[in-house]
């Protein structure tokens, strides 16, 4: 049971100790899936791993994250190195292992922004407000659902009628559960924070796995923290699913209209 | 002047030698782009390194490739270590140096493709045919342009009328030029191969870079390699400009309606 003077969740989930230029971490129960952690909190940690590098410029702009094996419930160290730093951009490369072994990659763009001309093109999705949409109940899901406060608009994967529809997109309002304020790493989890295009697609449930997963922040910092404990609009459709992998884009919204991310995995399934 | 018993100038700017796990190669003058190569041609080469590489299985998934330095002209040497090996997957680190510096870093994940139930969801974009649209001139433009054919049905920007418009998405049949059967080398060249998206936004050049690029491959080899010498028809279109940074998002498909790949990148500029 969470009591607020503890540390929340997500917190305890990304909590790294640097030492001897590497961070330790272990993976957390409370954010478990179906095999092993939750991926969005895995690519939070890889994100953590730069942004609390004593070496680290700028604010993040890009983030790739390639999941090599699959992660085991326990202990991982993560290193993260600069490759070059510029006057305005950084660039690193993380490495995530397991018992000596390398379980995630990561390489991360981040960048000193400045206020320049702007406009945003993409559309805020539909949807009702959050307030009149009742939240998933989490039981008998994986652990990780249970951190979230999820309201879905369309796209639950209704696995009563397990039929191929149309189209897979899913628009739901998210936040933390408990509540916490949004940053860049709660952010990055959300941008993986959706079911399986598969399962919405075919609405049953199938052998998956994200391979690669990127993130494009689209905000800074002060705009990602003034959402505060507020929900975000969270889309995400595919493209294609094509022998073995299919894709999920996905966009972050804030309920001022601000795009905060975007981002696109490739996941593989069985079959 | 290129003969048919030449090597294609694609090829060349992709030839690499491989020697002590180390490849060498140099920038190509006929893809030069206002300051230093194409990008495409970039990914390209890191792209090519794991596809020759003697360890590779498999074939491309994923791509990132992340621009940490502009390209000067001349010599480069690239390593690409596989850093994990599965059963269906394979995941890769790539680093392209310049004088012992990095200025390119990537990472790629390849899959044994498998039949399995597939259905595309993304739309063909509208587009009259090829034969119908003029090439686009080249004469003047940056050398890489003149390496391509260019078919623009929309979104080609007019800098006789510097103006902000509201959808600067562009649709372009596009192929090489002279011919060469498609692979997906050039598709990954092809994928970074429109104007910028704030060129397109404005109607007037600016001072951008590309910071990281993503490519996500749809197609199996097979389908990659029936394209042959046909045109792709490839749409870019932009989410947001936002404080130094755009996104510009792509999809190439062939003619038949296959989707061959979708691509993501952010972009820096300066105003």
């Amino acid at each position: 049971m969470y009591r607020e003077e503890d540390l929340h969740p997500f917190d305890e989930a990304t909590s790294l100790t640097f030492e001897n230029d590497k961070y330790s971490g272990k993976t957390s129960k409370a954010y478990g899936n179906m095999i092993g952690p939750f991926g969005g909190v895995t690519a939070a940690n890889i994100l953590k791993a730069v942004m609390d590098h004593p070496a680290r410029e700028g604010e993040p702009i890009s983030l790739t994250v390639n999941f090599a094996a699959a992660l085991k419930d326990g202990g991982f160290t993560i290193e993260a190195s600069p490759t070059r730093t510029n006057r305005t951009t950084q660039h690193w490369y993380i490495e995530l292992k397991q018992k000596d072994s390398v379980s995630i990659t990561g390489t991360a763009v981040f960048a000193r922004r400045k206020e320049t001309w702007s406009e945003t093109e993409a559309q805020f999705p539909e949807a009702p407000q959050a307030k009149t949409i009742p939240s998933l109940p989490t039981e008998g899901l994986p652990a990780w659902l249970g951190q979230y406060d999820m309201k879905i608009v369309k796209g639950l994967p209704n696995l009563a009628e397990p039929k191929i529809v149309k189209d897979s997109t899913t628009i739901q309002w998210i936040k933390d559960e408990p509540n916490r304020p949004l940053d860049f790493l709660s952010l990055t989890s959300i941008c993986d924070g959706f079911f399986p295009r598969l399962f919405v697609k075919r609405n049953e449930i199938g052998m998956i796995g994200t391979v690669s997963l990127t993130v494009h922040f689209h905000a800074d910092m002060e705009t990602v923290e003034a959402v505060g404990e507020e929900y975000v609009l969270a889309k995400a459709w595919a493209n294609t699913f094509y022998n073995r992998f299919f894709d999920q884009v996905g966009e972050i919204w804030s309920t001022k209209g601000e795009l905060l991310a975007t981002t696109n995995q490739m996941v593989y399934f069985r079959k």
